[in-house]
């Protein structure tokens, strides 16, 4: 008898092996793929709703809130959302074998980049089962092999659904290690995962905080992740209020639980009087509840002093932070010692300010005068998001298909050798 | 009295400070300071080789190769060559500020994508002390800061080149922080950079295979490395044996202790009785110790039996390991299976075949009728090397100017909120 590493071990391997297979295989043939996987998991809605009733009793026994039951659940709507993200994903362009550039050499080598498939992907994620179709579909068109690890309130939904996107690649000869999800929802089988550096050639962790870090700290793979969004508009001296609004209103109270949502308002001293009371009432009548330095506090009493908790804060619910600068350096060093790197505006009709902040502001995605619930990445046109990176390396924001890929250089010659 | 660990905690945060300087400071500047560095080394060339004497009466002691105490020593001519470099790197273009793709959504936003520095790196290398001045270079010109640990052997070398260098920051009112040297030899030193993933955002490790397994072994920070280049040439059926043999001779001889040099040769069954009599006999004229599989043997008397332990050897000396192959599937089938991601070849006349070696082979450097030994940064066009990653994220091959830094998004708006 096998133990639970040895077994994730040789998962891992026989991703590999697979990884080769996927790379080669046509846009055309990945599509057909992805439309017969749709199909599939449509297909078998009522064994699939079996299985998650299990989970959910399970949970219900184990005492999860209702917010985290309603994660978990699957009814024949949601199943048809998954085989709809897969239709959509199949629908995106194929980023394997575009050549990105081309040059020539003084020896006439013509030499260019041409992605490729990342090889062998792996994706530790929690509750929702949607994760385990959407993220396998994604490294799949991208010519990956993925070896899923979900959470162990979701497993019998998470492995009904892989046994059935399985079982699409069994039909179309494709090798089935193509996708894999580990059956163990011991900490022995992550572990192992983690260590398969020989096989795997990236991790994405999705999920808390907590779970991102035991990743990061375990792992000899290289590791993409966000650990948080604490996200900062900047109200310039020069800013249309009405777009200040707006934009503050939709960044705050669209969607506030998520890592796009703004965290820290900053106001430029000479609208301070102005424009303070104004954005203080509007999101006072929206239930949001108010954190300000000692400024901000006089122009509006009903807010409550902030502490340097508030500055570090990510939220994600209906409070502010919101502090006075006196000029864009203030907002800049603001932004860089307290920010997490995930999102920032400006709100200005000073064309010299928009493009320093532009400039200047390092965090993954920087804006000028839109909603910071925009960095995301079908927002930005990626297509779909695979996740969002503040890792300064390979991909630095929100990631769609071609960050799961790769470029290597490719050389054209005609007999030349080195002098 | 502080300990290594804190010293080396202290060293990695003023890094990160100083590297929000660094990443603001306009191309002008960066390329002063770089000329400024060639012309202080330079004219203290004494003090220089004064303090690397110390190093190699430590050598000498020790009882280090010739071989070594040659990489290690330092004279007028050497100390100019390493000025050079400094004014190679001030000439190359500056990547920071490049947008390298800009897109219209539907909603009118303007989104983009723009390079910024990494940030603040970490260099992790060996003897030569001429790596303190070359790969703090290349991280200072792309708006990094840079914190290096160089070998034991040439401590005193490293140091007074980090002095020289950090003398012409102050002078140029640059935080000195931008570039710093670990002033300790024990490994404890190493142990705690690699623990500070809140203040450096890359490790580069340079060095022999026991170096980097150990970094990557122990760091939380991500790596970018290559453990070795077993790097192959296909010699297809239709190939030009003329261009073949320069090639080969090329690939095998020119340098052959390096890491793009050649080490496995693979033929076509169609040409072998033609191909390798003529080849085996150029390589042997040439030195070269042939190692090959049973028919390889067969035709070449004098060669010895390969063992499986000669396909996975990276000789970095005048041995060969040979093979025939039946067709393009076994060459890529072989590659696959023992290739270390570094760089192959084919040599061919036929156009289908050679695409298709382009598009299936994924290695990190993939060649048609070109020596192996193109796998190089300044050879491929980058300018300049810092390394080679074998590591698919990030950068996969020679390494220049622009793998030190990435990209972050960037959104011209006018008001958009998210519907």
């Amino acid at each position: 008898m096998t133990t639970i590493s040895e077994h994730v071990v040789s998962m891992a391997q026989e991703a590999r092996r697979a990884s080769l297979v996927m790379a080669r295989l046509s846009t055309s043939v990945k599509n057909s793929m992805l439309q017969a996987m749709a199909a599939a998991l449509e297909r078998s809605s009522a064994e699939i709703i079996a299985e998650n009733d299990r989970d959910l009793e399970a949970g219900r026994q184990k005492g999860l809130s209702a917010a985290m039951l309603d994660r978990l659940m699957l009814d024949e709507k949601r199943i048809g959302g998954i085989a709809d993200a897969l239709r959509e994903v199949a629908a995106l362009a194929d980023p394997v074998g575009e050549v990105t550039r081309m040059w020539k050499r003084p020896n006439e080598l013509m030499v260019g980049k041409m992605r490729i498939p990342l090889g062998t992907i792996g994706i530790i994620y929690e509750s929702r089962p949607n994760v385990t179709a959407d993220a396998a579909a994604l490294c799949l068109k991208a010519g990956n092999a993925v070896v899923l690890r979900g959470g162990s309130e979701a497993i019998n939904s998470n492995m009904v659904i892989a046994r059935v996107l399985q079982g699409v690649l069994k039909e179309m000869a494709i090798p089935e290690a193509a996708l894999s999800l580990i059956p163990f929802t011991e900490r022995e089988g992550v572990l192992a995962l983690l260590k398969q550096e020989q096989s795997i050639d990236l991790i994405i962790p999705r999920g808390g905080e907590s779970l991102i870090r035991f990743v990061v700290e375990n792992s000899r793979i290289p590791v993409i992740k966000h650990y948080k969004g604490v996200c900062h508009i900047f109200v310039d001296a020069s800013a249309d209020f009405d777009k200040a609004e707006r934009i503050i209103v939709n960044s705050k109270t669209q969607r506030p639980g998520v890592c796009n949502a703004l965290e820290t308002l900053l106001i430029h001293r000479d609208v301070a009087a102005e424009f303070i009371p104004r954005i203080a009432a509007t999101l006072a009548g929206l239930g949001v509840e108010l954190r300000g330095d000692g400024e901000f506090c006089r122009l509006v009493p009903t807010a409550t002093e902030a502490t340097e908790a508030d500055w570090h804060a990510e939220y994600l619910e209906l409070i502010l932070a919101c502090r006075v600068v006196d000029d864009m350096d203030g907002a800049i060093d603001h932004i860089n010692r307290y920010c997490s790197l995930h999102t920032e505006s400006i709100i200005t009709s000073d064309y010299g300010r928009a493009q320093r902040f532009i400039r200047e502001v390092n965090s993954s995605c920087v804006m000028v005068n839109a909603s910071t619930r925009f960095a995301d990445g079908g927002q930005l046109g990626l297509g779909a998001e695979i996740g969002i990176s503040t890792t300064k390396l390979h991909s630095f924001g929100p990631m769609g298909l071609e960050d799961l890929t790769t470029t290597k250089f490719i050389v054209y010659g005609d007999g030349q050798v080195r002098e």
